[in-house]
């Protein structure tokens, strides 16, 4: 039975589930369709779900890798993801990638980037559920990363492009974060978003062959200096700049190598764990502010009255807290005391 | 009257309002208390003095200074602060020092260590408002920053001490930031959070005399290669590191030049209107959600639910969104639709 006929007939969780469970590909791959829906009756059904695999997630290593376009992404993938399918472990591909939503059917092309791996009986690639601001991508995400687990993928990398917020989210959702960077003429350190080196656990500088190649070296030392002034974000991890190339497979395994070294030492320290629970605290804060902000607005009078409030702030014209005092009426509900506006927020 | 006298009597609001715009400064000094004052009442009465006198507000220059403990910062604004009270400035010095909370009654730790600018017509000093979070403290600050404005100061100078979000708090209220730096042992870079090198408008490495002058030239040299790998906050604002001495009084002059010349290019291309646009946005936004916060948390079953949840969470016994479901059930008014819970922060 081909997917589409699949699709026909709807699912009971319990089939899900099972299927799930099982690692059946192609209910995993409905599975994930199902945590993307945004109609409220699918995300019931995939809250059920994700309840019930819940205790059989969490054992995969989550890998996060990240770059600009053209330095490398997919082949980068392609090539390690296929030495670990050879290797016998089970590996998921999924995106972060807000953009995507312009071009709807970004799977075929996915697909297509990634034909060889995609061919591995041990490989799953899901593109960027499409449409949704970033923060409902990142759900998203986060979720299938936990339907994947629970269908026995032992390697997780999460991709994105590297624009904005989204390697903020990315980094956010898994254990080890790759950046790859392109070597360039000499001053292109400066335009990095400095941001982003700071939160990689491993630089890899790509496409070293050819005449490219010692220019390649010369931007592992530039990065080797840059990394002086950063602090790790793990103890006792000195953040290694590798130097990798697709077309000759120079360093490919040894960034896998690097990635499980980097692992066992967080999982050996608790760092891991510790990281885990992190992010889901803080992803937990995050999807409450963001539905109390909804509550927030779903009401007609802040609604309508806010933007006004907010426009007046910004042109001096009455006072910040005077302005949130006034939002807050609008809410039922016990008011909190104005006095106590400054002693919330530690 | 002495203030003493002055505190047994309460103010009426336009008293507060006629005092603070004629610039009276013991009338100053008690708004100042009054926006301080956690009480509801004197809440209220703050906010209409606020209210009042925002037309006043925002004609200064706001000026953030940080740097670690030791680096010399009361000692720079003594001798920077008395040279520009010479020129005829009025200056209000102000402080966001979290942790003074615990050591109350440092109005006179500060008006001791600035004994020279304490003595100056056109200077006035006030330390941290004590007690509350950081949250309190930087709202304070905030408010009197628009007050001592109103009372007709020109140079607002906020020195924030060197930890944590602090300088953060203090860089979202003001125009231009000091990083005041300590030559050390080459190494010391690595040890700044880089993040408040990033939040830099200016650097000055102090203590440029004697055997040390040499170290801090080396200092430089080492700030602005690191520098390098910044991305400037503002277009076309290379940071300048300069060398200063209280001793000798190298540099004093250079600082206020620079700031002047800052300000002059922030003003000329719109930067300084958008940036403390973008501030009182921001700041709106984040008092919106602390009120928002303690809102919720005013709800007792939520008080009560919430840290249960958030453990459940976090152990993995129950989905995340699941969790932000059951929370925001307890809230009266109109529910938002679970399903958009990925639809609303952009």
């Amino acid at each position: 039975m081909s997917e589409q006929q699949h699709m026909r007939r709807q699912l009971t969780t319990d089939e899900y589930v099972q299927g799930v469970l099982r690692g059946d590909r192609a209910i995993l791959g409905r599975a994930i369709t199902l945590i993307e829906s945004d109609a409220p009756r699918h995300a019931t059904q995939a809250q059920e779900l994700l309840q019930r695999v819940l205790p059989s997630t969490g054992r995969s290593i989550r890998v996060g890798i990240t770059g600009v376009p053209g330095v490398g992404k997919s082949t980068l993938i392609e090539t390690l993801g296929t030495r670990l399918c050879e290797r016998g472990l089970r590996l998921a591909v999924l995106t972060v990638d807000p953009s995507s939503s312009l071009s709807h059917g970004s799977i075929l092309g996915d697909k297509t980037r990634m034909e060889r791996l995609s061919r591995m009986q041990n490989a799953f690639i899901r593109p960027s559920p499409t449409g949704g601001a970033l923060g409902g991508v990142t759900r998203k995400t986060r979720e299938s990363i936990l339907i994947c687990e629970a269908a026995g993928f032992e390697v997780i990398l999460v991709e994105t492009v590297g624009v904005g917020q989204s390697e903020i989210a990315v980094h956010a959702m898994t254990d080890c974060f790759v950046l790859l960077a392109l070597a360039g003429a000499g001053d292109e350190l400066q335009a990095l978003k400095k941001g982003v080196v700071e939160l990689a656990d491993l630089i890899v500088i790509t496409k070293a062959d050819g005449p490219n190649r010692e220019r390649v070296l010369n931007a592992k030392a530039d990065y080797m200096r840059a990394l002086r002034y950063l602090t790790p974000t793990t103890g006792n991890w000195r953040v290694p700049v590798l130097v990798s190339s697709a077309q000759t497979g120079e360093g490919i395994d040894q960034i896998w190598a690097t990635i499980e070294e980097y692992r066992a030492l967080a999982e050996a320290t608790g760092t891991l764990l510790a990281r885990r629970q992190v992010q889901t605290q803080q992803w937990f804060d995050a999807l409450l502010m963001e539905a109390l902000q909804r509550y927030l607005y779903a009401n007609p009078q802040v609604s309508e009255r806010l933007p006004q409030l907010r426009q007046a702030v910004v042109l001096g014209q009455i006072p910040v807290v005077r302005a949130v005092e006034e939002v807050l009426q609008f809410l039922q509900g016990p008011l909190p005391a104005f006095a106590r506006v400054d002693q919330g927020d530690q």
